[in-house]
């Protein structure tokens, strides 16, 4: 008897953990414009309101940048085309998210300019930063050695067992920002938002639910 | 020439890897140990001052069931034995850190207790207590398909990618989990204990690099 992995059972594994990773992306995007646009003022840069300042920070952080993050992630799953095409659309949706990321920082530095707060100062903060920071230094090492100019096929074979484990390794870096950031918004509530503190919990768990079935779909389909 | 992954090198950087796990794992127990006991009122179950029980809970949840949670994962690496002992500690281990944490989860039920505050409201709780469920499961599935009674190699074989994933998942859920907790912790304090809420960012860093050089240490041995 064959005692190998069954690649075809794990492929459609895969494919179906590919669909739940979009449910529950398109869910929480769904579910933070609810808490943004319902429950708080609505999403502006340019406003003179710093609230309206504020909440383009986890709109963008998470239905920019996270968001394509993931569905970068599982380019390989979900374009048809040759893996040369699947590889351009990885590193171009990760660009657009990072421009978004980029957009989604200076707003909340805008916002703490308007209201005179220290830069820096909580986990999220440092949690986000620096996962920001990994995340161009991935994307450039990548480009540079997978797409242009390409290092020899040596490098490029050895260097990704890292490239997978670092993005891997930042995805959940970035979930970590993500809940922590909801975290510290919904502390700040108090009791009588029970019915958004509860949304923003959905919200965080939706989120969470993304990335783990990124994860998923994205090992699994490196197994089959 | 042959392109095929380095295994010397990707066994070599693995333990450098398990090595760094171990320094960010034991950091973190002396920066939550400095929080707890010095800026804190200490740690005991059995106190009447609500403060003492509730320390428990961060204690023995990162100290207990964490971090055994991250040896338990590496004990294929670090444990000098046949196959059949490392799987034995690697399930030893992590049932020793769920007994932990089950005691770790009824000190915060018995602070709440103590404190009349609702159990279960915060982003923290969803998270946490789902992870512990799930983290249960994936045990007794574990042991039940690997240890005794042992299910067929096929069924063996076929569960193992959605061990590792599963576990994995886990993993970065417990670490989510703890982070939020700090998370909720330190934005209750104010300005005047900047020291303190710089401890607790310091103590979260390091609680999250010891969860991805897990998962690093891992994922590049079992590439190798």
């Amino acid at each position: 008897m064959d005692y190998s992995v069954d690649r075809t059972t794990l492929k459609r594994s895969s494919t179906r953990l590919t669909l739940l990773a979009h449910f529950f992306g398109i869910l929480s995007v769904i579910l933070m414009l609810v808490w943004l646009l319902h429950y708080r003022e609505g999403i502006e840069y340019d406003s003179d309101n710093p609230a309206r300042v504020f909440n383009v920070h986890p709109f963008l952080m998470f239905c920019g940048f996270l968001f394509l993050v993931g569905e970068g992630m599982m380019a390989y799953k979900t374009v048809y085309g040759s893996h040369y095409v699947q590889k351009v659309v990885h590193g171009m949706v990760h660009m657009v998210g990072l421009v978004l990321g980029i957009v989604g920082i200076c707003a909340v530095f805008r916002f703490h300019d308007m209201q005179r707060l220290q830069d820096m100062v909580s986990l999220h903060s440092w949690i986000g930063l620096s996962t920001f920071i990994l995340f161009c230094l991935q994307w450039v090492v990548g480009v540079v050695t997978y797409l242009a100019p390409k290092a020899s096929t040596g490098t490029r074979v050895g260097l990704m067992p890292w490239h997978v484990s670092g993005g891997r390794a930042l995805l959940y870096m970035g979930i970590a920002a993500a809940l922590t950031g909801l975290m510290e918004r919904s502390t700040g509530l108090g009791i009588d938002t029970r019915s958004e503190s509860r949304l923003i919990n959905f919200t965080g768990l939706s989120i969470l639910l993304f990335g783990i079935f990124v994860d998923f779909s994205v090992a699994l389909s490196r197994y089959a």
